[in-house]
């Protein structure tokens, strides 16, 4: 029987990667999709590489049992640490992340081949992001910062006004000078992008992963015939490990749309984490 | 045989609770202490009571294996949510939790009985403070306000200076002038006290439950017969269950000394979570 009808999984720890999820909502209008966010556990951009690839293999887990036909890691941090964990763990599961894309806008925009890339603590560590974009333009120049603040800033909803300035010009002072091209390698950041705009020099190209991974993850269904051949719009459904209601609140506010009867409490939730808390004590 | 020389534990989400830690070690210097910061699943604030609830009683199992005599939940989210589930699953080990302490440093300080609490989104929601200040002061005028970007801001070490005071400037417009006490509901935000004391009336008066708590289990200990009797300084030892490396940077600035080499990874780790999360998916 074929999968093509069969739901795409959208996965992060929050609601950051709702930025994804619409870019994908809008390239693929016929797809159903099924987002989770593991607010029980967000953030994972101050967490170790272990224990994102243990919450990011758990949740791919729970994804398939919804049998969902890919998995879209909407997440840098997950996809900085967690993408090898994915394969061997989950193998039979087709997945990207969303680093390749956003390295891929990078080098796009880029005319100095200077780059600088702003995400959290454990993107950063990863090297990830630097990897990738050496790996597609050897000689460029590449800087790393971590801004792990401006998750917090976007989760309150501060998006801008002097707060949010004030708080991106310290992370912008941290740069070198001369790059052209600033990705924003965490999903949450794009949120910020009118502050980034306003205190960037007007020559800078501002990049993140939204479209093109959208852009990416179409063409892979389209090549590998899994596209859903409904002509209705498709369906959305969010679940979240923790606290739906705050979900729904400010996801509405990185959607733009009312979702609120649309996010669940699921499995992955505060209920499991009790059993789950009792399991690892009996274990410890 | 005497439990008095053995350990007290000190539970935090991170590193929000060496502030209390710091106060009992100068209340109590011959005792040794565990410290345990939940570094995983930080922070609390913005996490649910039944989240929260299975992390503390896991955390305090864990202590109790360690052999605690006391239990001091460092944290005002945990204290907030946590204390009755504390009481029914793990009634053995006797604890105190920070909110008590802080309501009554606040009814202490107070002159015309209106007190505003700067505390977590969840702590907030639980009302518990402001019934335990009118519990001591029936007539108590409490205001609380959610100021979740004061934990990321401490935890990024930017503790004074222009986005600071940006913040703290926001989330204190917010509230309703004619207060005489601020209490510091969380135990991040006395890091950031000059700030409030620059930023607030200076006929306002500043608390917070450290100090408080540190003599409250002090005068516990004596009076249940409790205190080591050992005469030489006690010993410290700090549990993390993610980031050793991370947790030894901060907390030597909350500390203002290096704890590098006594700060360990234990169970409630990364390598138990990876566990628990296969024990939480065959679950589900």
């Amino acid at each position: 029987m074929s999968v093509n009808h069969h739901p795409i999984g959208v996965f992060d720890s929050g609601v950051g990667g709702l930025t994804v999820f619409h870019a994908l909502r809008e390239a693929l209008p016929h797809e159903d999709f099924i987002y989770l966010g593991d607010t029980a556990r967000l953030p994972y951009g101050t967490k170790s590489k272990h224990a994102v690839e243990s919450y990011t293999v758990a949740a791919a887990r729970l994804l398939r049992e919804q049998h969902i036909k890919f998995l879209v890691v909407a997440c840098n941090t997950a996809s900085a640490h967690a993408l090898d964990a994915l394969q061997r763990e989950v193998s039979d599961l087709p997945y990207c992340g969303v680093i390749a894309a956003g390295a891929e806008a990078a080098v796009a925009a880029t005319r100095n081949g200077r780059i600088a890339v702003l995400a959290t603590e454990g993107t950063v560590r990863s090297g990830v992001y630097a990897d990738v974009i050496r790996s597609l333009k050897t000689d460029a120049d590449v800087q790393m910062l971590s801004a792990n603040l401006l998750v917090a800033l976007a989760e309150e909803g501060w998006c801008e006004g002097a707060e949010a300035e004030a708080i991106v010009s310290r992370y912008l002072a941290q740069l070198s000078a001369g790059y052209d091209t600033l990705v924003m390698g965490c999903t949450h950041f794009p949120l910020l992008v009118s502050v980034f705009r306003k205190l960037c020099p007007s020559d800078v190209k501002i990049v993140d992963s939204a479209s093109v991974t959208a852009k990416a993850v179409a063409g892979l269904l389209a090549a590998r015939n899994m596209l859903n051949a409904q002509t209705k719009p498709g369906r959305d459904e969010f679940k979240v490990s923790d606290l739906p209601e705050r979900f729904a609140r400010v996801g509405a506010r990185f959607l733009g749309r009312d979702i609120a009867d649309k996010v669940a409490l699921t499995a992955f939730s505060a209920a499991h984490l009790e059993k789950a808390a009792n399991a690892l004590n009996s274990l410890s």
